[in-house]
């Protein structure tokens, strides 16, 4: 542990501790395919919520909600809004990669054991919007954080989440009963999995690669080149038995 | 461990690896105080962009960049956008809370190791845009959850991070020479500190409070109920000492 914090030596997190922080992140995915119908544990639910929560948000807004959304029918209703958005979105795709396209498996809306929209109320803080004056989005970052916390936390507890993005937003308000200044910002599929891919799936289906990290590192402009003594560093990450997926 | 994640047996999380997990979420903090002027190793640097860049991404697109600042002189430019910008943002505070918005210290940019600035290059998948053709901003909500990852992974290894949005975009843009399709994300201020506050600095100083997470949570629809049973399992959370910050 470094010496600077020793001051709160009781938060300090081990290697272990570390390592399971790390192995979230390499590991968590973007689940599709391998739902299976079994009910989640409203205490574990709870406890992803709780996370999804204690993101950081700016001006400490807490801009979000979290829609449960478990009803069949609504649920078949949201997939016919992925099929259609999914037929618009096809020809924005380049031709050789149409097929390839139609062929992923991009949701699981049915399959996952329950759905969750999580949404950000623009107006929470509008009386006193500290930081975001010039950035008026920041409000928005604050909830996609809360998502990837749910997401992270569901990966350490075993729940497979993964985010549809091929879906109209004003559609989806529409059903959800979402009002004018609350904007829709993830849905997502959860639930028990029977498996979690060792990769992205866009990768397994040659749809794209992982880039090569240290070229995407600058140093102090974004036309200065990287440092060599970092990219060094990262090159014996990866030599060092770096995730793969 | 959950039967359904029998089939990756290897990757299940035990407790402690669980804990470890919220432990980061809960115990983050957004850090603009306790800065120490120690350098931050390469090795650690290298292994926070690695969780950055493993974030989940739209289309796996993987659209930031990190443009890592050390120039003392480069970082006094952007602390005078920042002292800029809260000049401007003042105004849109509330009257009686201007006074408490003056005291507030919202930024580590001189005092931290180094800073980075995490961007989105809009145009990385512009042929083959999974995923954006109905929500464009996609590849922006992906480069947030490289910044919490980085963010999480940071609070694992010891390391403090601030995120300061009172700046002005375009301004930043200029000093930095990032070009019209790239998003500057996030400005990080990040290094070693000699403390993480117990709470988040905007609830210790009274500017808000969290809010109760029971609150936020809707059943099937935005003005639908929240489910009973979901809300008692979040009530025994509370009670079975849930984190305060």
């Amino acid at each position: 542990m470094p010496e600077a914090m020793t001051v709160h030596d009781e938060d300090g997190f081990d290697q272990p501790a570390r390592d399971a922080v790390y192995r979230a992140m390499f590991t968590r995915r973007d689940v599709r395919s391998h739902f299976l119908p079994a009910a989640l544990d409203d205490a574990v639910l709870a406890r992803l919520l709780l996370a999804a929560h204690h993101a950081p948000s700016v001006g400490f807004m807490q801009p979000w909600n979290f829609i449960v959304i478990r009803d069949a029918e609504r649920r078949e209703k949201v997939r016919d809004l992925f099929l259609a958005a999914r037929d618009l979105e096809l020809p924005a795709i380049e031709a050789e990669r149409q097929a390839l396209y139609r062929q992923l498996k991009l949701e699981g809306i049915r399959e996952s054991a329950l759905n969750i929209c999580v949404t950000c109320n623009r107006e929470r803080s509008k009386h006193s919007p500290l930081g975001r004056w010039h950035n008026p989005e920041m409000d928005l970052y604050s909830t996609v954080c809360a998502v990837q916390n749910f997401w992270l936390a569901a990966r350490a507890e075993g729940v497979g989440v993964g985010w549809v993005s091929i879906i109209e937003p004003q559609a989806l308000k529409s059903l959800l009963s979402i009002p004018e200044h609350v904007t829709p910002i993830a849905y997502l599929c959860v639930g028990r999995v029977t498996e979690l891919a060792p990769r992205p799936d866009l990768e397994t289906h040659g749809w794209g690669q992982r880039l090569p990290l240290s070229e995407l590192i600058m140093s102090e402009t974004f036309s200065g080149p990287g440092e060599t003594l970092l990219k060094s560093a990262i090159a014996e990450l990866k030599t060092g038995g770096a995730p793969p997926g």
